[in-house]
């Protein structure tokens, strides 16, 4: 490794920011990738950390380990703090770091639409610490329950609200509505079927943006055939931990709201001093660049592309093909060629709704029910990093569907123990 | 199930409390099980998740899913905080329970000898949490050391020392210099086997108390072998998170001290208001009956009884045959018989050193090496709950033997990130 060759400094081991150091293993450059996590995490498989189906070592691989044999890349644990595009300087928690090119690929964080008593009462699920801390609430909630006598509490306690009917939403809910009514409740016999509520509640008309209509509509119909609530036109204004608050004026009792009502870049890009676009997200050339910043690209989440008018969702596919371009840039930029323009070819989109149940938009295709689910599981299953999660969510899925069973019921104390640990505010 | 059956309250979901409700299956009492956690916790393999080998849900199985069966049962979590024995009746974080038999099999916490230094700076390994704790703080600092430039620094935050040579500190530091050489360093190209150092302090002139000496010896032995450096004589009397101090005045620069050095009753022990022996264990009569309380049992570690003059140890057999005589004896207090005296039978005893390494006394015989390291690996396998956690455990050992891997190398997130985090004092 010459020290001449020209440094690229990438910020976030997501899916973008992985794709782009591997594309560039064999270019005449330095890499450094910075993220302040130690792995990358499988982010589409979060929910179900959340709900006790997956274990977070099963999403989740060491970036060392993933880049291992790639010489021409040193990875650094720590968070980047300051931007200084001028300098071509970052500085992070352990040291400063200059740059010839910087990719940065931070990704977003959960929008909570300045909901200030969401923020403290609610769960965001965006890594791994918040879908074990749902998961710990969810269970403790049950025990809870178990050992309440006055029955509005106890409903409160086993009332589920999340927010918000995109991918995640719709995901979380039908994997809580499993959890709830086809596991938890075999271990506990003292509680009724009755008590129980999984709400979804969506502020639009309709579920899963990204989809055809008729997919969005056979979604709703599904999570109700596995007693979710789903509540359109439904804007959530307040929570303290025990009452849901609708701009209706509506009150809902519950000691759990998940929030997955929007994502927006994270905090780096207010940061930088550069045009921002919708929810945060940096404006960004057609060749990825910063305006005015050649040497900086933009990818992901992180990024703001308008496509037919549209501006990009924040998902997978997006940071990958973006990632290539941006590599291939760098690339041509060091051979003292022109920049490349990036233009997304749409995969489609999945989205599961729990057992045997998906719906799938593939190009022109789109299908529904069992053969969607398979698509979905294949997908996920394939795209998992490392042999050994592949095999390990493999067991515990076949598992889960055989024997109607969660991998991981375990309450983990988080400094304190559970009975005492009062989120949500009991 | 009636009321008027006579109510068995058991604390603690360990060895001895889940056999005792399993074996009281179909008597006819109705069972309260309190535990502070929702699992059953398999300890002996604790250290594995400390060092990255085994995730939490492999080791630990919710107590309502083993007992689900059981009609005669239910499950409270909460923790005990009161034991009133003149009243029969226990204050626990949820409510009051009354009882006409007690079982006392709360278990053990760790010993640290008045230390408040190593409370403070150093890890206790009893739990999950704190197996998880060390988990991210040893992979922590392999991040830091690669970023740091003063040699003095990078080997502190490359030394771990380990305190107390009884089976949980051979197992952890066997496990640690396993972790750090064979599996880290192949990550950590930056970093030199040269500045690592794992230490085993022990007190005495021997590993492993309850072996015959000479597989002391070939412990002490395997471990060097591995590079582990095993002291002994040695008393730790205080830690900063910085230096470790010895008794002999010489001071060992270590960012992480596992202690592992001892273990005493849990704190409820002390607070029963009866005769403690050694370690703060309850003295049981011969009927593992509290003295003037017949209807109060104490098992496990948290009894103190005497075999040949000496304590018995804190280990799963003699908690899982306490229970089955106590058991035995409240059927025979419910039918009106006279209860039955407890007598040990020791099953021998089992250590692992790390890879094809193990010590085994099994009656008269004692052996070692791989074929010890066999009969270590079938029988914990064994003994764990649940088949899915003997698959997935199974499975995970074979990759990591294979492979030199392991398999939950994740610096989790614990209410702060990981970087600022700076348990130990960096």
């Amino acid at each position: 490794m010459t020290e001449s060759l020209p440094v690229v400094v990438i910020v976030g081991g997501g899916f973008g920011g992985l794709r782009a150091a591997q594309r560039l293993k064999r270019a005449a450059v330095r890499i450094v990738l910075v993220d302040r996590r130690n792995y990358h995490l499988f982010q589409p498989l979060l929910y179900q950390v959340a709900t006790a189906g997956l274990a977070p070592g099963e999403i989740a691989y060491p970036i060392r380990a993933i880049l291992r044999h790639q010489q021409n890349l040193e990875f650094r644990l720590a968070e980047v703090t300051v931007v200084d595009l001028a300098q071509r300087r970052l500085t992070t928690s352990t040291g400063t770091l200059d740059y010839d090119y910087l990719i940065l690929a931070f990704g977003a964080e959960t929008n909570y639409l300045g909901l200030s008593s969401v923020v403290e009462h609610g769960f965001g699920l965006k890594d791994l610490d918040e879908a074990v801390a749902i998961r710990n609430h969810v269970l403790r909630m049950f025990e809870l329950a178990a050992q309440e006598s006055d029955p509005e509490v106890r409903q409160a306690m086993l009332t589920f609200a999340v927010v918000g009917g995109g991918p995640t939403g719709v995901e979380s809910a039908g994997a809580l509505a499993e959890l709830t009514r086809l596991v938890q409740l075999k271990d506990f016999g003292e509680l009724s079927p009755r008590d129980l509520r999984v709400l979804l509640l969506e502020a639009s008309h309709r579920l899963l943006q990204g989809m055809p209509e008729g997919l969005s509509d056979a979604t709703a119909e599904t999570l109700w055939r596995k007693h979710v609530e789903v509540r359109f036109g439904t804007t959530v204004t307040d929570y303290d931990g025990r009452v849901v608050t609708l701009k209706s004026g509506e009150l809902i009792p519950a000691r759990t709201l998940i929030w997955a009502a929007g994502a927006r870049a994270a905090g780096l890009a207010d940061a930088l001093g550069v045009q921002q676009g919708g929810l945060g997200r940096v404006m960004v050339e057609p060749t990825l660049q910063v305006p005015g910043h050649p040497e900086v690209f933009v990818i992901g989440d992180a990024a703001y592309w308008e496509e037919a008018g549209e501006p990009l969702p924040m998902v997978a596919p997006v940071a990958i093909q973006q990632a290539e371009v941006v590599a291939r840039n760098i690339e041509r930029a060091v051979a003292g060629e022109p920049p490349e323009e990036f233009c997304y070819r749409d995969p489609g989109s999945l989205a599961t709704v729990g057992r045997n149940a998906a719906v799938a938009r593939l190009g022109r295709f789109q299908f529904r029910g069992f053969a969607a689910w398979m698509v979905w599981l294949i997908a996920h299953l394939l795209r998992l990093v490392g042999f050994r999660n592949r095999l390990l969510v493999l067991i515990n899925w076949a598992w889960d569907y055989f024997f109607y069973d969660r991998a991981v019921r375990l309450i983990m104390p988080e400094g304190r123990w559970p009975w005492t640990t009062g989120h949500g505010g009991e």
